[in-house]
């Protein structure tokens, strides 16, 4: 048996996990619960679905490594940062990048987040 | 020596590997072999691909973690998870994100796959 | 504690860090600090960025494992390639992945780049 703890599936399809734990690293994705936002509270919605996540497998923002971000319209990327900058634990900064993708139809936000487990 | 094991070069050019194995995680990249097909048939030959890297390595898609999905574009990622359903292991669902993304002329679809090894 | 080593802030905001380090393994963002390049003056500034970062932490590109590459414009990937080819080392080729993406105004190229920490 390999160590890789699965949680899911995902709210949007039945094939796919909502999180992944694998030698203390928790891997997850989230975009907005609520798709008829502006992208400053798609941002918000999106990275407390990280929260949520994170909470599931005992973890949180503090323990944090990366945030790959990707945005439908990177024109607007101030206004994802209004809400990073509220949401992020200054004590432990993460590694962010930030890119202009396409996106599922609604959606203004998409993240790809990686923390360590506590006890890790 | 440093624990990283290196498979390659890739196919397309000699100053890249294909695969890479460090501390229990694979990662590799695959698009489709024939880039004549439509995006559904692009789809399976790049998982099938995808199949054959984690073979090199002793592993499989039951043990996949991540994987990465750039579409050409984005509203037909119907069709890229009409490929994905058909090839994924259920028992094993692994997390996923697909965004649209400027690929090579004539790429439909590329992948970036984390695995864990066997024994790890 | 956790064992994360977290080095920043970046030099492009003060809420994000500039290197993260877990487990043996290094991930950091980099683009060209002189945006007003070409394509290919942008990629060896960035790549040369990369190797700063690593020598921060003590590795170097002979651990590269993986480089994410954005470009604002996928039809000039030779250009970004010809770059590639002269910063490589041979004898430990990274995999990567390149893709067209939106990117900051004057940005591009980005790349996310992971490592392995010497001692690993």
């Amino acid at each position: 048996m390999l160590n890789i703890h699965r949680i899911g599936p995902s709210k949007y399809s039945p094939t796919r996990s909502r999180i992944i734990v694998h030698e203390g690293v928790v891997t997850t994705v989230a975009t907005a619960s609520v798709k008829s936002q502006s992208l400053y509270e798609q941002a918000q919605d999106a990275l407390t679905n990280i929260d949520l996540h994170l909470a599931e497998v005992g973890t949180d923002k503090s323990n944090v490594l990366m945030v790959m971000i990707y945005l439908s319209d990177i024109s607007q990327k101030s206004e994802f940062n209004r809400a990073w900058d509220e949401w992020v634990d200054r004590e432990n900064l993460p590694l962010r990048a930030c890119i202009g993708a396409g996106l599922e139809e609604a959606d203004l936000v998409e993240l790809v987040v990686t923390a360590a487990t506590e006890g890790n």
